[in-house]
């Protein structure tokens, strides 16, 4: 039996997740369930994609389920795949959230569109298709099944990508966007380690940040409690992308920042 | 060892649900837990009930605990029910929480009353039966315990019902209520696949919606996405109930619907 | 394998505690893990210890893993003790987090300090030690390792405190401190059972509180519906704490009580 991941936008009020789970349980009883998150908001799909991106490395190669879905009902299709690497296995909608961490792992070997698979529950509800498609082929493919067995092949190729802002360096700063706010308020950005190193860039110990116009001098330090409470800093975070934060307090609050935002940081 | 699942309106946010695992872990190590949901709003037993019933069709048959409680510790009985169908084991509050669940299972086949359980810890707590009683008591049952040793026997048909509000049909309209609010702001009816079909009344592709007085044009659609972005539209929901969404918006806010609240459908 | 319980003030709206799930998983397969609660104020060391002291009784012993670390990364210890009694160990910062429960089970008798722990994931973030650090070393320890194979040994006795509120007799009344909220609005406060007791006071069933000189008329009850819907009452509540609570209200809001917050209890 092979671990199950799953992630979505389901939030934990409603029975949503507790459904999927139940459908599980019933189909591959012996398999772990790990639930990454469900507090994705509602139809992020890029954040559900950076988190899934983030989160599998430290996850036992199995099925990795994650429900992200606007368009639920509708055309977009819903395919299961196999990565490069690990014999990872990707089920969910075809809208881009499984795109990064396919990516992450190699790239895309196999894929089939489950959207008619003969593992799902009927009848199939046009909005619930975590409970009817998703889960039962995630439980099915934990249980042992193979990829071919659960739908139609389709060209890897073929599979919807997904934009992410990307940051560049203009006289000496960075430009960069905020592109996710945790709930410390944590803002982190589209910078990576291998984005800073590539640069030649270098950040000293003082940075100065220019958010809007509005500039405001900031510490590149290591963690949170290397400046003094309220202060803000500049870090790289546990993924090793460029964050913002404020010692006990929230950046995206103090610097008004949300998800696409745009910023610079220069040395000061 | 049977599977246990668990709903509640306890939530996730202070130690209540973690307190209730560990108490049934130690008693049953080897069961299967499923959290349903612990976002049931507070008190809201109607609302427990909906989805226990709705929920429990996909969940192994096995015990199945839900505590929405307002009377805890007062007069209201704690029970523990077999129903007809598939040997499930219900187990609550007296309060009419478990009354659609065992109604949708064939009905009560056997009942005792927990108050005094022997499987209880004691002291018992007056405040939190959760621990003290029915997640023992659960345990108890799904690790084998047979359904007299749980307490002392009542009549099933003295168990607290259920009124939920029924639809009618006037004028060739639907009169309906609200019963539930998702995390979405869909917003479910007490109008059924059934209803709807007795009713003889076609709804069309295109429906109007009167709301306290205000009226408004919908799609009778199948999913969100069949409709633009922010439009209106009602649907068979994945619990094959009426309900009224807005593609990717909340139509509880668009419609200012809330629990209870009446509207009607009629074709447009 | 032993149990491994969970509790942190990371919340379930991002990854933080999927990925520390996945993390012990990996290295433990086989052991149960059982979330206490992660809906702990952000930074909230007193609450999480409270909450810790009072659940792990009823918690399998085994290794019990606690984050609320606001100086994550900075220069407080990162720790694993074992206590006198069940052979519990405890795995978290040395920010008195940890303190309460201890002393619960008779103290500390011996500890290490794992902030080089051989069990670390490399590299270790500076902001997320519980997947780096606190997570893999509950695993490997849950999965047989002994606590000295986890880090250098420390004084038991060094180990960080923590100061709790007190309540003191003035004059016939309790002066008394709320210490935390739950998510009913039921207000905690400092006076456990046995502070009743040795204090001699006898409260009647009819009490008065004086919320910063507002008064008021409460009952003393056992549960809420002994009282009046949106009549408070003051209770002892599951963890055998006095506490107030209005049934079906909020006390917290109804009294303007947040934590620290000192009142008076009088006999009426």
């Amino acid at each position: 039996m092979k671990t199950i991941s799953f992630l979505s936008d389901y939030g934990l009020d409603d029975e949503f997740v507790g459904v999927c789970h139940a459908v599980m349980a019933r189909i591959a009883p012996g398999s772990r369930l790990i639930d990454l998150t469900h507090g994705v908001p509602r139809h992020a799909v890029r954040r559900g994609a950076l988190i899934l991106r983030n989160a599998l490395p430290y996850v036992e190669p199995g099925v990795h389920l994650a429900v992200v879905d606007p368009e639920v009902g509708g055309e977009r299709r819903a395919v299961a795949l196999r990565v490069a690497q690990d014999n990872r296995l990707l089920v969910g909608p075809d809208n881009g959230l499984l795109a990064l961490a396919a990516q992450r792992f190699g790239g895309v070997v196999e894929a089939v569109d489950i959207g008619l698979s003969a593992f799902r529950l009927e009848p199939v509800a046009s909005t619930f298709h975590g409970r009817d498609i998703f889960a039962p082929v995630a439980a099915r493919l934990a249980a042992g099944a193979e990829l071919l067995e659960a739908g139609e092949p389709i060209d890897g190729a073929e599979l919807c990508a997904l934009e992410l802002p990307r940051p560049r360096i203009e006289n000496g700063e960075v430009v960069a966007h905020a592109i996710s706010v945790d709930r410390y308020g944590n803002v982190a950005l589209d910078v990576d380690h291998a984005d800073l190193i590539e640069s030649g860039l270098r950040l000293g110990r003082a940075v100065e940040l220019d958010v809007g116009g509005r500039r405001l001098q900031a510490h590149y330090a290591k963690t949170f409690a290397d400046v003094e409470p309220d202060e803000p800093l500049v870090y790289e975070d546990a993924w090793r992308t460029l964050a913002l934060a404020v010692n006990r307090g929230s950046a995206a609050e103090a610097l008004g920042l949300s998800a696409d935002d745009e910023l610079r940081i220069r040395p000061a």
